[in-house]
């Protein structure tokens, strides 16, 4: 059995290469918050654009593009052993879909201003929902990921 | 271009039909928060699950396997309006995918127990990732969403 998906739209990020992204995580713990792109959104789908205007928070699905294999284990930055997959972020999972939540700036037609953007230029945009109430989950336990995340400065 | 994705499991939910979301949405206005069920990972991807076990929150996502069509506009429930697709969370969308978070309650070998459950049985699993403070918001605006929200009791 097979899902066929097809883009709806693409990223335009300042990140371009793997150096990109680990330079903004070192410099910004706070996790590509003040990274700003745009998701161009094709015009076919533009109509389906109404009413996200109210929204602070978008979730973006996106297609890991650059994604090199499907692995079942991770090797996290800052962590030195070896992760299941599912119990982390990498890009290199049996299906390479990326989930981040975006903070929405502005919106021009097709075009949203969006910060928050940790993926790469190019990236394929595959759907976009409003961040709503059932998203926010409070409190919550972080696994092997607590102390990195307690021991990264400014992180919260 | 197309982009293609196998299901990694299958979700077992107490929710066969429309009327059974239907009615938990009506009773339980927490957005399905106490709707248990479990997530069958296929035997070949257990090993990524290594790790999972002391996160609190996963993301989950799937495919809308019983999405009708794709449309641009949604009547979302509780709304007298048509929305854009991209501003509801309606599983008739140009890419049917879904994402919820849901509580880990356990994990045993490749089953995990989890609630928040609110898609049918059957549903295909195509990815599970840590829910972590990136993925924590607020405050958020929730556009037309807004009065909605504050009109269901309970809510929050």
């Amino acid at each position: 059995m097979e899902i066929k998906f097809k883009p709806i739209g693409v990223v335009h990020s300042p990140l371009k290469k793997k150096e990109d992204i680990q330079s903004s995580r070192s410099t910004d713990p706070q996790g590509f918050d003040s990274v700003q792109g745009e998701l161009e959104i094709f015009k076919e789908f533009e109509e389906g654009l109404k009413d996200i205007d109210g929204f602070s928070h978008l979730i973006l699905l996106f297609a890991f593009h650059k994604s090199e294999e499907c692995r079942l284990f991770a090797h996290p930055p800052y962590d030195n052993k070896r992760r299941g997959v599912f119990a982390t972020r990498s890009p290199n999972r049996p299906n390479p879909i990326g989930m981040t939540v975006l903070k929405l700036i502005q919106i021009e037609r097709n075009i949203l201003r969006v910060s928050g953007i940790d993926m790469f230029e190019g990236t394929p945009v595959l759907d976009i929902k409003p961040y709503t109430p059932r998203d926010q989950k409070s409190p919550i336990k972080l696994g092997w990921l607590e102390d990195k995340i307690k021991q990264a400065p400014k992180s919260q």
